[in-house]
C-alpha cells in the first residue's frame, strides 16, 4: 500500500532502485550525498540528471579489485559459516564490485569506456571527493603524533597556537604521553571526559565518562551490541526500512532476526508508534524475543529529522515494551532545515523523567560525519546506559577483546565533542568553516531535490539532514521485463546500466530493505 | 604428565600461576615481557622477585575502573547472547580490573597501600612503559595526517628529508591523498603494493598485494577468519596450550569449539606433530570438523621459535589433513637467540614447492610488535593465500562490512614493511635504534630469566623470541588450601595476593589455558 502510487495512463512497475550520491560541488568542501532512485525514466532525463552529476562533481576515488582467482582448496563456500553467506552489505557490494573492475579497464586502456571516470556516489565519504580536512583537528593529531617537536621553535610557524595548546592538553590526558601505547579498553580516560563534558554542553544532562565506549567508528560499536544481545535466531531487533545496511548485516552475522518496521515516504519518512507496536506483535507471535529498537536520527538513508515528540513516543514504546534503544546518532550535526533541530534520546529521555533505571540507551556517534566527515580516522564511540552492573561487565569484556581502538581515532573523537570556540584564531576559522559548509551543503541538497523533481517519473523528499537524498523512480515496464530476463532485481539491473553507461556508481534500494511495490499505476 | 615434577622432599602442587611482566629495563627504551610463574615460592623469593622488578622498572600505565553501577533494566545476563558469557580474556581480566581499582585507591588516598604505583605486566605495550616511538615512523605519520605544511619552509627544520620525501610517496599512493576518507576495504592498494614488496623482501617469494587486508591490529584479522570459518559448536580449531587468550575468546564469541594442542615445556615448548595428529584424530572421533590450525611463531606467551624444519612438518601437516593453517606471525621481528631465524610459514610452504593451489595460509602481522611496539596505532594485516574466489568474496564481504581500517595504522603497516635503508641518516639512526633495542631486550631476557632460575621452586624457559617470559612456579600446599578455602584457582589466588601485596599486575597461566597438572613433588 505504502509505496504503490494509483493513476491511470502509463503502466510502470514501482520499485526499490536505490542509489548513492556523492559528490563535492567544490571539490575542496563538500561533503557527499547518497540518493535513492526510485524508478527509471527516460533517457533525456537520465542524461540530465548524470549532466547535473558531472558538472557538481570534480573528483573521484580509486581503489582496486579485491581479489584474483585462486583455485578451491578444504575451504568451500558450502563449508564455511553460513551466516556470513546471508550477510549482504549493499552499499560496498556487486555494483562496487563493478565498478573497481571498471575502473582498472579505464586506467589499463583509457578512451575505452563511454566515460573517463568513476564518479562514486554509493557511499558518505566527503574527503574522497575533495572535501579538506579542519586544519585544526589536523594540526592537533599531526602533533599527538609526533609530540617531540612540540617544544621547538619551528613549530610556532606551521601550527597555530591554540593547536599547540590543545595537543598538550591531550597529551597530558594520555598516560605516560603515549599514544602508541594500547589505551584502557574502553579509551583514555581524559578523553572520555572531554567528551563526557561535550554531551553533557549538548544535552544540558549530565554524561558519565564510564558510559562512553570508544571505538574505530560507530561500526565495531553496532556490531558489539549485536553480539552482546543476539543469541539466536530467535532474538530479534526492530529496524527502519530503509535502513543503513550495516544493521541487517550485522544482524545476519550474529544469527539474529531483523524486524522490520516501515518508514512512511508519503510523510516524508515518518516514524509512527503505531507502526512499531504492529511490528512487534507481529514479531512476538511468531516466537521473536525482540530486544532491541533500532532509530537512525537524522536518518541514514532518508535524511528525516525526527520531531521531539515523535521521539518521546519512542522512548515511552521502549520503555514500556522493556525494548534497548540502539540510537544512530551519526549525523546530529547534519541538520539543514531551520525549523528542526536534533535532539539527543538521551536528552529526550532525561527530560522525560527517565534516568538509568529506567531505559536501556546506546548512542551512537562517529568522527565520519558531520561537518569534518573524517571517515578515514575510524574515530567514535557509544555512551551506554541503563544496563546492570554484571550486563557492563560484559560489554566491557567485548571491548576488551580487540585491546583498544586507536589513539587517533580517539583523540579526534574528544575534538569533534569539543570543538574550538569563537574566540581564538584558527577556531573561528573552523567555526566559520562548519557554518560554511552546512550552507553550501543545504544549496546542494535543494539542487539536487530540484533536479530529481523536475525529471520524469522521480519523485524525492526534502533532506532534512544526514548526507543523503532518497529519490523515487519509477521503472516502464519494458524495463522491468528485461531485468526479468536477465534474471536481476529491477533496481539493481538499472543501476548495473546506469554505471555502465555513465560510470555513475549508485545502490539499489533494495540494498537498504526497500521493499518494491507490485505493479501500479501512473498519476 | 608434561606439566608433573617427580622428585622427593617438599610436597607440593604445580599449578599455573601464568604471568606476564610488562617492563621496560631504560624507560625510553624496552618493550615489556609477559611470564608465567608456576608456583609460589617462600615469601623471600617473592620479595627478590619484586625488588627485581622495581628496579627494572620506572613507569607503569593508567587506566580507570570500566563502569559505576546502575540498576538492572530489560537486559540481564541471563538474557544475553551466552557466548558472550562464555568468552574469558584474561590479559584484560579479573586481576586487572582489581588492578584498576587499586589505582584509583592510591590516587585518592597516596600511601593506603603497600606500594606508590601500579606495575601493568600483563600485556605487550612497551610504549606503556616507556619505550619511545621511532622519530621516522612519527614523523610520517605527523605528515600524513597535515600534509598542507609539507610545502612549507619551517618543515625542513622540523621533519628529517626522508621523511618528507616518505610522505609524499605515501601521499601520492592515496587517492586525492585523502587521509580522511574511507579506502578501499582491504586498504589503500599503494599501501598494499608497498607491503607486498615488503613481504617479497624478506620471503622471496612473491607476495599479491590482493591477498592482504588491512585491518586495525592483528585482532579484528583473526576475529574475521574465526567469523568466516566457524558455523557452529561442531566446528573446531587447533590451537596452542598455552595460547594468547585472543584465540580462546574469539572461537568462544563465535561459538566454534577450540581443539587444543600441547607444547611441550620440557623441551623448550616444542611443538609436535604427533601431537597434532592424536588431537585432531581425537577431535574427529568426536564428530568435531577441524577447519584450521593456529600457530603462534615467535610463540605467545612461550617466546619459543620454530625450527624451519619444524614448520616444514607443520605444512605438510596442515595440506596432507586439508586444514586453513592460521600463522600469528605478529613477532616476526622479535628473534633474540643468534641461532634462531623468523621464517614465514608463507616462506616455508613456497620452498616446499607448495604454491596457492595446496594450502589455505593466512599470515597475521601487527605493528604493535616488533621494535617499534606501536600498539595504539592498530595497524596490523593479513594476508591470504590458497582460497578459492568465492572464498575470498566472501572474506571481502566481511572486511567491507566495517568499511575500512584506520588510514594511520594502513600507513604505519607499509612503513613497518619497508622500514628505510641504512644510507639515509634518519633511516640510520632508525635501524640503529632497532638493532639496540634487540640487543637491550636480549639481556633483559637473560637478567629476568637469570632471576627466575635462582628463585627456590622457580623454573623457565629461555625466551626465543616474542615479548615473554613463562616462568614455572610451584606452589606450597599450603596455597594450595588457602586457595580451596576460598573458592579460588591457585594461580588465581597467587596473582590476586601478588597484586595486593606489590602492586604487578600479572595474570594466571590458566588464562592461557594452561592445565594444571596434580599434586606432585619438587625435586
Amino acid at each position: 500500500m505504502r509505496r504503490s502510487v494509483i493513476g491511470g495512463a502509463k503502466r510502470t512497475t514501482t520499485t526499490t532502485c536505490l542509489f548513492l550520491l556523492n559528490h563535492a560541488h567544490h571539490r575542496s568542501l563538500l561533503p557527499p550525498l547518497h540518493h535513492r532512485l526510485d524508478s527509471s525514466s527516460s533517457s533525456s532525463s537520465a542524461t540530465a540528471l548524470l549532466l547535473l552529476l558531472r558538472r557538481l562533481s570534480s573528483s573521484s576515488s580509486s581503489a582496486s579489485s579485491p581479489s584474483p582467482p585462486n583455485m578451491p582448496n578444504p575451504v568451500s563456500v558450502q563449508s564455511i559459516n553460513p551466516k556470513v553467506l546471508k550477510c549482504e552489505y549493499a552499499v560496498r557490494g556487486e555494483i562496487v564490485i563493478l565498478a573497481q573492475r571498471l575502473q582498472e579497464e579505464l586506467k589499463a586502456k583509457p578512451g575505452s569506456l563511454p566515460f573517463d571516470e568513476i564518479l562514486y556516489c554509493n557511499i558518505g565519504n566527503p574527503q574522497s571527493l575533495g572535501q579538506l580536512p579542519i586544519t585544526f583537528f589536523r594540526e592537533v593529531l599531526a602533533l599527538c603524533d609526533h609530540p617531540a617537536i612540540l617544544d621547538k621553535a619551528e613549530a610556532q610557524g606551521l601550527f597555530s597556537a591554540d593547536s599547540i595548546k590543545r595537543a598538550w592538553q591531550i597529551l597530558d590526558q594520555i598516560p605516560g604521553r603515549a599514544t602508541g601505547a594500547y589505551s584502557h579498553s574502553q579509551g583514555i580516560k581524559g578523553l572520555r571526559d572531554t567528551i563526557a563534558a561535550g554531551i553533557e554542553a549538548r544535552d544540558g544532562f549530565p554524561a558519565n565518562p564510564n558510559d562512553l565506549f570508544l571505538t574505530d567508528g560507530a561500526s565495531p560499536a553496532v556490531h558489539m551490541m549485536m553480539q552482546l544481545l543476539i543469541g539466536s535466531e530467535k532474538d530479534g531487533l526492530l529496524c527502519p526500512i530503509p535502513q543503513y545496511p550495516l544493521y541487517s548485516a550485522s544482524i545476519a552475522l550474529h544469527g539474529g532476526s531483523l524486524v522490520p518496521y516501515y518508514l512512511d515516504e508519503e510523510t516524508g519518512w515518518g516514524l509512527e508508534v503505531s507502526e512499531l507496536k504492529k511490528q512487534l506483535k507481529e514479531a512476538r507471535s511468531k516466537g521473536i524475543t525482540v530486544k532491541a529498537l533500532v532509530v537512525i536520527n537524522p536518518g541514514n538513508p532518508t535524511g528525516q529529522v525526527l520531531a521531539e515528540e515523535n521521539q518521546r513516543a519512542i522512548v515511552e514504546f521502549c520503555k514500556q515494551e522493556g525494548l534497548v534503544l540502539l540510537a544512530d546518532e551519526v549525523y546530529q550535526e547534519n541538520v539543514y532545515v531551520p525549523e528542526k533541530k536534533f535532539h539527543s534520546f538521551k536528552k529526550v529521555a532525561r527530560s522525560m523523567g527517565y534516568g538509568d533505571n529506567d531505559l536501556c540507551l546506546v548512542s551512537f556517534q562517529s568522527v565520519s560525519k558531520g561537518y569534518h566527515g573524517e571517515c578515514g580516522k575510524r574515530g567514535g564511540y557509544m555512551e551506554v546506559t541503563g544496563f546492570s552492573p554484571e550486563v557492563r561487565e560484559q560489554i566491557y569484556k567485548l571491548a576488551s577483546v580487540n585491546l583498544c581502538s586507536n589513539i587517533s581515532g580517539q583523540i579526534l573523537a574528544s575534538l569533534v565533542m569539543s570543538p574550538p570556540k569563537a574566540f581564538i584564531l584558527s577556531l573561528s576559522l573552523s567555526l566559520f568553516v562548519n557554518d560554511f559548509l552546512l550552507k553550501v551543503q543545504d544549496n546542494y541538497w535543494q539542487t539536487l531535490e530540484d533536479a530529481f523533481k523536475s525529471l520524469e517519473g522521480i519523485t524525492c523528499n526534502k533532506a532534512e539532514g544526514a548526507m543523503y537524498l532518497f529519490p523515487r523512480i519509477k521503472l516502464p515496464e519494458k524495463a522491468i521485463k528485461a531485468a526479468e530476463a536477465a534474471k536481476t532485481a529491477p533496481d539493481l539491473f538499472y543501476c548495473r546500466r546506469l554505471l555502465n553507461a555513465t560510470g555513475v556508481v549508485v545502490v539499489p534500494g533494495s540494498g537498504f530493505g526497500q521493499v518494491r511495490t507490485s505493479p501500479c499505476f501512473l498519476k
